[in-house]
This record gives C-alpha cells, sequence and structure tokens, in this order.
C-alpha cells in the first residue's frame, strides 16, 4: 500500500528543515518497509504570492484531497507579505477546509537539552496540548467601522459551536485515558471572557461525565500560564481553545528548552481529508539562507505522520534516533540553537544513519 | 490635604491580606506625614452577592466615585458564586466604570526569591507589563444560538476602538521613555486573529513615530510567552490588550518566582476617577482562613498607590523595605509560599516596622 505524501515546504528555514524531514522519513521507511511516496508543491509560499498575487491557485482543493498526509515545513516572509494575507492564504485555509480540527503538541523534555526552568530533568516536563484548531478566536468574522476617524473601532468575533468544542473535548479525553496519569485539564477564561468561554467549561463539565476514571482539572489561562512555568510536573494532557492552546502549545516547548524542535500534527481524525504534519516553529527569516535551522522540529513531525498512517514502530524509531543523537550531543553535529557548531544537514544526517 | 482611601477586602485571602496593606500603608503615612483616611466598604464580596443578589449596591459608583483611591483585596469564590458573575459584578464593572484604562504591573526578581528559571539573578528580570483594561477581549457583547441543540453557538466580540488603542500605547511609550533602556515591545497575534490584531499592530506604527528614541519590536503572543521564559531579560515594557496583557502578567510574575508577591495598578490617568489598586493574586479559596497568605502583593499594590498620589519617596521606601525583610530571608517571618514558616501577620509586621 502506497501512501501518497504531499509535501510544502514554504518559506525561510521551511524549505531547509524539509529536505532533513525527508531523508529521515525514507530511512524509516526503508527500514520499516513502508511505501511512501512524494509529491513537491511548489505553492504555499511568499515568492508563490508574490508572483501571483495568491497563496495556493484556485484549484488547490482539489489538488491536495486526495494525498494520504501533508508535510509542511514553515510559512510567512512577513517583509514579503503580511502574516496574516499569507497564513489565512494557507496553512488556516488547510487547518479548515481539510477539518484538522485537533492540533496535537508534544512538550517533551529531551535528552541532552536544557529546560530553561531550574532543576528540570528528562521525565519531569512530559505532556500534550490539545488545541481546537478551526474556530474559536480565529475567526475571519468582524470589520472595521468609523474608517480614518478618530471614533474608528474594529471588532472581530470569537464563534464557539458545540460540535467544534465537544469534538476537541472528546479527542482529548480519549488521549488522557491512553496516558498512564489519565490526567486533563481545561484552559478557560471564564472569570473575564463572560460568554464564550462559560460555555467551554460548560462542555467540559458535560463531556468529563462521559470519563468517571480521568482527572480533570481547569485553569484560567493567565494563571495556566504561570503554572507552565512553576509547576510543569503537574501537567499530563491540557486542551484549549484554538488562541489559548496555540500560546501555550509554544510556550509548553519553551519550557522544554527550544521551540525548535517542537513537532505539531493538525488532525482529521476521521481520515475523511489528509491531516498535515509540521514543525511548530516559523519560517525565521533572521536565520534563514545559512543551513543553521535545526531540522528536529520538521523530522519530529514526520515521526507524528507514521504514527498517524498507523506505523507506531516506525514512529518510535525516529523518535528514540532524535534522543539518541541529542543525548550524544557530539557538537559537530548538533547546531547552534542547541550547543553544537554543525548545520541542518549534519544533525538531519546524524538522524537518519541511526535509523 | 488629606487622601480618602476607599477598602474593598473581597473574599478569601483578600480579608487577610489587607489588614497588613493597611499597617503597612498607616506606617508609611506616619513617617512620610501623609495624611491617610481608610474607609471601608462590607460590599464587593460573594456573601455580599449571596445575601443581596448583586455584588454591589446600586449607588455604589456615587458611594465611591469620590475617594482619591481604591484599595482592593481579592474577590471570587467560584464555590459561592461563579467567577463571571463575580468578577463582571465588582472588579471588572470599577475597571469600566472609572476608566482605569492602564492595568499597570511590575515584573520584577526581588531579592531572596528565586526565580523558576534557571541561573536568573536579581537584576536579570525588570520589566513592566501594560495592560488595556477597559475594552477588547472582555466584552460583554455576544451571545448563544440553537440553544440546547447540537446546532448551538456561542458568539463573543472582541472590541477595540482607537479611543482604546491609542491611549494605551501612549502610556506604555511614555513609560518606555522614563526608562533607562527606553524599550518598548507590543504583544499581537496579527498572523492568525485576523481584523482586531492587525488594526492593534497598525496603531502600534503610527504611535511610535512620534517616539523615535524609544526602541520598539513586536512578537506574537504564542512566541512572546516562550521569550517571557527563554529570554526574560530582553523586556523593559510591554503592551498588550485585556487578554494578552492579563496573561502576560501573570506569566512574568511566574518567572520572578511567585505571583503571591506581584503587585498592580488600574489607573485612570487623568485622575477623573479614582484608580484601583491590588495584588496580581487571587482570592485561593484554597489556603484561605489558615493566616498563611502573603501580604507582600497587598503591600507592594500600596507602594503603587502612594506613588499614584504623589509620594514617590514613601513609595520607594515601601518597597526597599519588602526587599529588606526578603533579603533577610528570617523563615519565622516569611510566609510559606517563600520557604518560611511565618504568617501572613509576622512578614506584614516585619515590612511595617521596617519603615
Ligand atoms: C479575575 C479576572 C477577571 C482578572 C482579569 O482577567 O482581569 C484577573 O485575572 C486580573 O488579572 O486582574
Ligand atoms: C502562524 C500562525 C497563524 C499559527 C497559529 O497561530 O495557529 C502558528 O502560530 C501555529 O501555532 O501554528
Amino acid at each position: 500500500m502506497t501512501h501518497r505524501i504531499a509535501v510544502i515546504a514554504g518559506d525561510g528555514i521551511g524549505t531547509e528543515v524539509m529536505p532533513e524531514g525527508i531523508r529521515t522519513l525514507e530511512a524509516a521507511a526503508k527500514r520499516f518497509n513502508i511505501d511512501l511516496d512524494f509529491t513537491t508543491f511548489e505553492f504555499g509560499n511568499c515568492d508563490y504570492y508574490l508572483e501571483h498575487g495568491k497563496m495556493l491557485p484556485d484549484d488547490w482543493f482539489k489538488q491536495l484531497k486526495g494525498f494520504d498526509a501533508l508535510f509542511y515545513g514553515a510559512v510567512g516572509w512577513p517583509d514579503k507579505v503580511p502574516d496574516h494575507i499569507s497564513l489565512w492564504g494557507s496553512l488556516l485555509q488547510f487547518r479548515r477546509q481539510f477539518d484538522q480540527y485537533i492540533n496535537l503538541r508534544p512538550c517533551k523534555l529531551m535528552p541532552g537539552i536544557k529546560s530553561p526552568l531550574a532543576g528540570r530533568q528528562v521525565g519531569d516536563i512530559d505532556f500534550y496540548v490539545v488545541r481546537e484548531n478551526t474556530e474559536g478566536e480565529y475567526s475571519s468574522i468582524g470589520g472595521k467601522m468609523f474608517e480614518g476617524t478618530e471614533r474608528e473601532i474594529v471588532i472581530q468575533e470569537t464563534v464557539m459551536s458545540r460540535t467544534g468544542v465537544d469534538r476537541v473535548l472528546k479527542y482529548a479525553f480519549d488521549l488522557a485515558q491512553t496516558r498512564p496519569r489519565k490526567k486533563l485539564t481545561s484552559a478557560t477564561k471564564s472569570n473575564g471572557i463572560s460568554i464564550t468561554m462559560p460555555y467551554w467549561d460548560e462542555r467540559v463539565v458535560e463531556m468529563a461525565k462521559q470519563y468517571p476514571d480521568v482527572a480533570m482539572d481547569k485553569f484560567h489561562i493567565d494563571i495556566l500560564t504561570a503554572n507552565f512555568v512553576l509547576h510543569p510536573d503537574w501537567f499530563d494532557v491540557v486542551v484549549g481553545s484554538n488562541l489559548f492552546g496555540d500560546i501555550l502549545s509554544d510556550l509548553g516547548p519553551a519550557c522544554t528548552g527550544t521551540i525548535g524542535i517542537a513537532p505539531s500534527a493538525n488532525i482529521n481524525p476521521e481520515g475523511q481529508f489528509p491531516s498535515l504534519f509540521e514543525p511548530v516553529h516559523g519560517s525565521a527569516p533572521d536565520i534563514a539562507g545559512q543551513g543553521i535551522a535545526n531540522p528536529i522540529g520538521q523530522i519530529w513531525s514526520g515521526a507524528m505522520m507514521l504514527e498517524h498512517l498507523g506505523y507506531k514502530e516506525a514512529a518510535d524509531a525516529v523518535v528514540t534516533a532524535i534522543e539518541e543523537v541529542l543525548s550524544e550531543g557530539d557538537s559537530s553535529v548538533l547546531t547552534r540553537d542547541v550547543g553544537g557548531q554543525g548545520t541542518t544537514a549534519s544533525l538531519g544526517k546524524a538522524i537518519a544513519e541511526r535509523i
């Protein structure tokens, strides 16, 4: 059975880490006898926008929807195209049109990586952020009034649906149930955001009734970010709205040392549409073109893709290879951000060879 | 000249830390010859709500508006009254009706307090969060549709006005100008929240033109929270919307060791209405009634109040007293959260005596 993978590298370091992601996937495919077929697309980046006035061709949905997964780099180059145009024109379209309503991000302190948090060791930080990925604060409803005058106002709506909230909660509770600690934390702000957030809380209470074996707590987002820093060991599965999940899934990886290596999966759990796998980091225009970007976020995202396609053993082998290379700490191999003097390619090769 | 201070202690540990806040203010008033006149109000707490069906009497505005400042503890007791009712019925009313459009929160690593961030020393973390405090994500506009059915949706609007955005930016730029580093960071999320946040960015660019001597940068809120943990030394003055400021002003103090000691000021800069001074921490039902809450947040908020009333020297003396008591580290004086075995009163007294 051939798995067809669409590759969209995007901008900046996206184009540099992508080859390393593919290198490792090919190594894993060989070792575990998986048939992966990669097709590269040249759209979904800011140069494409400058040429065509849009981020994607009109028939992108048709072109991509038959693939088994999208392997995605990083998009955005604010000096060429404003972020809200490049992102709403690409990544956020995929998430929405392919109904990838789960954004899943592991936050795990890896061997050889120093946490910025004092005294935290491997094993102390190991949780998932489950983020709602299609609605909530990321709406495109709203507008401007009294434009250009002193009375100018802008309005943007947050929209939550029962369908949208319940399905992400269900996914998060299900995930918590598979974990040894069986613990779920809900991110809210119902003391300040007085309509949508109390609704979120209500649905959590309702959903929790079906999971009596899962221990549940909730925190307002302000104190929750504080607790990520003060007590990262409290968390097992953390579920949040689109915005809160976005924040927590950058802060969580930062607490594990660097967002440069964190992976993410944008999942359509029913498999009706392809899911999308991408590193948490952005396109990093500041270091683009130097060949020094850390490819681990891309490679680890590839592991999540393998797991999603049903190859748990292969996925574990990739993560183990990452862990081994990191814990060896060979500075001629590691990139600068993790204390080495190597390149994107040296680190990518070392991981691929290990498989 | 007599300064009339309205005292509202609120719920839980609010009622325990308030007497210590007043004790220190009275000591400072005596030493610096300031005439403070405290009037205590019994409303604005959850027991009042249970008795009267509302958090405040109908004429609260008339009762309070003539005061020179409000000295405020902490409100909320979710087992008695849902947070969105108790908070929208009290604190958020004050902020809005008294047009306290600035929420100012120092994030400063104090002597004797261990930062959860590895290797951070006194002097490494010292910045202000300036939060918009009256509009933005904390709107009460919105509602529910298809209630009780599978199609249920809730909507809540974020509203930003040019007036509201510009005045908080102006305050933040002015503050940055008074600081040695003259640096301002704007919190945004214009890559995902596509209407209000690009507007925020636009106004920042516009305002920055009037402050050529202030160095300006901006980060999306997700990576900004990561940078609070990875590079807290980057920040000097950080300005954000109501929600983003809320998050950053819990996360910032957490990076300085504990939100238990952080102060805040809700300021109406024009002085048309009283400003409100309160600790960042909440009412903490879990430790209420034991006399072990740390009163420093309340006392430090009192110092901010003194400064606001024009007594900079007295304010500095209070902060110095806090620093001295913390750096001495007498465990019979300090409360548990900062490594001692003392009580709210022992710590409050030690600080007051120092003045
Ligand atoms: C209690 C709550 C409504 C409040 C807020 O979100 O503004 C608090 O977190 C704060 O920061 O003062
Ligand atoms: C680039 C941006 C629109 C995006 C988001 O906010 O979803 C990113 O931060 C992410 O987390 O994938």
